[in-house]
């Protein structure tokens, strides 16, 4: 091929290895409304010739596209930000062009040093502004900018020896860059980001069984008990409260207490095997209450801060409507039968999965988006999806996009703990958060290891961790063999290592710890299969402690967010230190957006305003004990950097546990915890003259 | 939007993360014929059944598509392989579909072990083989397939119980995966690979100036004295023969020795400053010969085995002909003078750039086309191609392939010192090599992290790297304050840590080591800008250890690939300890390779035959000694797994350059290497019966 094939003129900048892309392009990366999302690229050029990059970026919703600039962070990466204001879906560009007025403006100053004669150099100069007012001059509004460009050449060219250091930072060169800069390369496909709402990103879930929430030691409980335990849950500091399925339990093959085959006439069964004669999907089980009293449950739980999380678990009892009314939704055995849920040789009799490749699939996709509508049309807008990893991805990917159409505020919690990459999946196709391997990291190597890659690696961009420490079909090696001072640690850990975290009690605060068998993660007579209930005063509930703790999280901005997250050396093994920061954005706009299309000055290009709004928004480090047994300590080398701390001066590190204040200095301090104590500190880094200090090693 | 709108039913395997891709198949992966390149792709679904993953591939000009099975390698990744037979581009999809049959087989093994009734599981199989067998009857080929299927669904149905172990491993399973397998997933998009002849991946330069080739230490040489000087290149083992500019260069301006500034009346100038009256970038410069000469060096070569390299630097002198008869090709100041290159402050007078943004720039890039083509007519396959970075990436992304359309076998050299990223995309666009850091490399670690880099990361899948310990503009420090034993370390490093390596000679060869001055690269009286002479048979000459060095990289294959290198662990920093193998692809064919329309045997699935064709598919290992002035010794810990190596038998390390052997036993074995003897052993491992033991520590 001859070149004159080629039309127009390629453009000389390179821009790849754009940040964030979810897989290159096709699903999401995530944001929320007001967090700075940090935009990164490889840029860069033939020869030497200097490059401006911004990243462009509209609302799916607008027409009109913004731009913020991106500044040079060494080995040709650059890195700018986008401020999202409101929930959907953002698109986002990364352009570079050749500036050729700053690339003069830097030879003119090697020039001007070196001695050399620069006459024919200004013209040149002259020349590129001249250039720039007259494009200024074919635009709508550029009058202004055209008379400026076109006096900086007339200067020049009668003689005036700009400053190449006064003009680089002047209007002037964003002028010229602006009309002149050319040869433009924009990054390709246009990457999408999905913003939603802060619950998304910041939310302490509690997930408890209504039945067992009756005062009375022998009634099944109900939505007007949970009502009665909402101040409870408010004054634990939770937000979301979860409620395993609320619907009608089938009898055939219903499993008895602690998983028993054959169940006993007195026998709930599992709240997951849905359906009976009452009703599927959108009943109510009978012995919750009516279809009214859940939705009191749900106006005083929304007076009480409080949002109600249904349970989304897709599968069937024997018993549910649709095994009569659509057979073709379930696979058949050669015999006839209906197959029910199997990994074979284990049998799970009460439950019949529904079948996504049956001919019939769509009329049974259909029926489940209707279920979520159903209980969105009742003021749900969270929803904790069951095993999502047993349906195919495609119905995921189909469903939750179609629901946050019309109902962007539609949180859904994917429960599946399963390989990496199926979690990651799920999370790239649209699940707002992901439950974790939390419960099972207990030593310092492998929860570093883990929220390294959870909160610093391009998994951050689509996957938001949600801690849990327990659930109702985990109750974990560790949780077992401990004791008060075990579930406060984790309770800790998983409060201040990830913004989204959840409990599920009262067994948690009660510290629920006894197995059904040795080597089994099942709760003894546990609530899956039966009724029971929890004296909430007992004397070795740790609801005070997590009632702290959430304070402090609600209090503390930069527990609310999980990339700052930073771990900092310790020389003990059994202490873990970790920090976060409150990211530029909850501070302050970064700089002036400028819509593209609008003349005017060019983007203010500089650092972000770096003043703190006062102590919600102050470095939080933590200093957790790891050993749930012995008094352990340890010198703490703090990355004084990473917090944005004055090395060279004291500084105050505030317990807000204890609210002790301690006096530190420089990175290097020293730490004793007592778990018969406190399995950690949670400290806010404070100036030394905030307040008074109540103590500290030096 | 409702279901119904989606059709068909999406897939339920989910295929992602596929190697080889370079920036998401906008660049083509490398490959070279008839060396396997290795397939990786993620490959997953949900719930319990199991997948069966293929790669499909076909060469652009075949309309049918091969396939190979992939394998399972753990973490839901899946390997294959591909074997190009001819050159050009392939493309090629990995592809997972559901395998029920395999998931039954899989079922019925754990039914069966657990005792359960297989009555009605039994025909499921029974129904799977028939719904193939109604497939295979549908097709114009499968009469025979339908007939094994249907047998096979009868049996079943008359009470024959299979031995799933047995069946699994039948042609059976094949079968039914073949006509049954249902809910492909392809991955998307078609990457693409461009395989190469083999001098692309192996080859062996040497750089000389021909207007020193003369033997009359008063002449100007020419292509006449190199072609008395082609059995010296090819006894050193040569096979690029590769000369700097051969064209006319410029009086202008012209650069006296050792780069100064004004020539004196002699001086030749350098071959860079390209053009003069006798003619520009197609014509030969007059003192080196004539263009029949040229063409009788040319065919001298070939007979020897040896093909000549020439430079692509385009760029101008002030002399060229392209500066008078098309003055719009540069760039002008606003004096009306031509713009002289210049990284200011400093000048280069002697060379006028090209402008490749001109507004003619369509005829600048045809002529530089045409020029490429000139010597591709006169015989030229390889090119090295000077400062390809100060040129726009699209003009080389246009130019290569336009040129391989035509000569496919065209090799681009690219000589960019810069930028990580700048030479990695010039890699990406096309170019067939790649200079690289490796002058600068002298410490262990930083040669175990670069290496580890090119060979074991992405970046092997489109950068070919080319090492060179000397070039005319780098003479290291390390080789300033080296002698013989530096210049046959770095030799030895070259040879055989890179299957492309060069040097630039006979000042290499001859340990030419004096610098123009303190803290310059440049050679001290450089053939650059003069005329040398150099005596062959100066005792200094370490041409005998580079002639063996060649020779036991053209016997052993292991040593002509990159990408099985391994570093071994050694106990002294100062010795460097690792091993290259064969690939497998070069011992045999991977397994059967099936057209995927023809109607026959499914492929074999299996390990490709581990049959060794002898002592040159031996796996070498190299013992280095980077510590150029002292005896150093350490204990080895060899990683026998990745050698192919029992054990928990002796075997013998042959080192091919003192032609010694020595028994060894186990991983653990102790060197020691004196640099006044050796820098360091090539070993090539060799079983314990192949030949008697000449020493060896135990």
């Amino acid at each position: 091929m001859r070149v004159a094939e080629i039309a127009p003129a390629p453009a000389r900048p390179v821009v790849e290895d754009v940040r964030p892309r979810v897989e290159d392009g096709r699903y999401d990366a995530k944001g929320t409304v007001g967090d700075a999302i940090e935009v990164q690229a490889d840029a860069f050029l033939d020869g030497h010739d200097l490059l401006a990059v911004d990243v462009h970026y509209r609302h799916e919703s607008e027409r009109r596209w913004l731009r913020e600039p991106m500044v040079a962070i060494g080995n040709d990466r650059w890195r700018g930000h986008l401020i999202p204001t409101k929930t959907g879906r953002y698109r986002f560009q990364v352009q570079a062009r050749v500036d050729h007025f700053a690339t003069w403006l830097h030879d003119l100053r090697a020039r001007i040093a070196a001695g050399q004669d620069i006459a024919v150099e200004l013209l040149v100069g002259a020349d590129l502004a001249e250039a720039a007012a007259g494009k200024a001059a074919s635009t709508k509004a550029g009058a202004k900018d055209r008379d400026r460009l076109a006096e900086f050449a007339t200067d020049v060219r009668n003689g005036f020896i700009p400053d190449p250091d006064e003009v680089n930072d002047a209007i002037l060169a964003g002028l010229v860059a602006k009309y002149a800069a050319t040869g433009a390369t924009t990054s390709s496909p246009i990457y999408p980001i999905r913003v939603e709402r802060e619950r998304a990103r910041f939310s302490t879930w509690y997930e408890m069984f209504p039945r067992s929430a009756s005062s009375d030691p022998k009634a099944h409980g109900g939505f007007l008990d949970v009502i009665d335990r909402l101040d409870y849950v408010r004054e634990l500091g939770a937000d979301v409260l979860y409620l395993p399925p609320i619907h009608p339990i089938g009898i055939t093959k219903r499993k008895g207490r602690n998983g028993a085959v054959t169940a006993e006439t007195a026998d709930v069964g599992s709240p997951w095997a849905i359906g009976a004669k009452e009703g599927g999907h959108t009943a109510i089980h009978p012995a919750l209450g009516t279809e009214a009293e859940f939705g009191k449950l749900l106006g005083a739980a929304r007076d009480a801060g409080i949002e109600v999380a249904l349970d989304l678990a897709f599968q069937c009892s024997p018993d549910h409507p649709w095994v009569g009314e659509h057979p073709e939704w379930f696979k058949h055995r050669p015999d006839g039968s209906i197959r029910y849920a199997e990994n074979p040789p284990k049998k799970y009799e009460d439950i019949y999965p529904l079948d996504f490749e049956s001919a019939q699939w769509r009329e049974l996709w259909d029926a489940l988006l209707d279920v979520v509508r159903y209980w969105i049309g009742h003021g749900i807008t969270i929803f904790r999806v069951d095993n999502p990893h047993t349906k195919p991805f495609a119905f995921w990917e189909w469903l939750i996009p179609t629901v946050q159409a019309d109902h962007p505020d539609t949180i859904f919690l994917a429960e599946a703990f399963t390989r990496p990459k199926i979690m990651k999946r799920l999370a790239k196709l649209g699940f707002t958060q992901s439950y974790t391997y939390f419960a099972w990291r207990t030593q310092k190597w492998e929860l570093v290891e883990y929220l390294t890659e959870l909160t610093q690696t391009e998994v951050a961009d689509y996957f938001r961790a949600n801690f849990w420490p327990n659930t109702p079909d985990i109750l974990t090696e560790q949780l077992q063999h401990g004791d008060r001072r075990t579930f406060t640690l984790r309770a800790l850990l998983a409060a201040t290592l990830a913004a989204n975290y959840g409990i599920y009690g009262p067994a948690f605060e009660l510290t629920e710890r006894a197995a059904r068998h040795a080597g089994s993660e099942e709760y003894l007579d546990g609530e899956k299969y039966q009724v029971r209930h929890w004296d909430l005063e007992e004397p070795r509930s740790i609801a005070p402690f997590i009632s702290k703790l959430n304070a402090i999280r609600h209090q503390q901005i930069a527990l609310q967010h999980d990339r700052t997250l930073t771990f900092h050396h310790v020389d003990n093994d059994a202490l873990m230190v970790y920090s976060k920061t409150v990211p530029l954005s909850t501070i302050g706009p970064l700089s002036t957006i400028g819509p593209l299309s609008t003349i005017g000055p060019p983007p203010t290009i500089g650092p972000p305003s770096t003043k703190l709004p006062g102590p919600a928004a102050a470095p939080v480090v933590v200093v957790a004990n790891l050993d749930d047994r012995h008094l352990q300590g340890g010198w703490v080398d703090l990355d004084l950097s990473a917090l944005g701390v004055d090395g060279s001066r004291p500084y105050v590190v505030h317990d807000l546990l204890a609210d002790v204040r301690y006096r530190w200095e420089g990175p290097h301090n020293f730490v004793q915890l007592d778990p018969d104590v406190t399995p950690g500190h949670i400290f806010r880094i404070e100036a030394i003259d905030d307040a008074p200090v109540d103590g500290g090693l030096k």
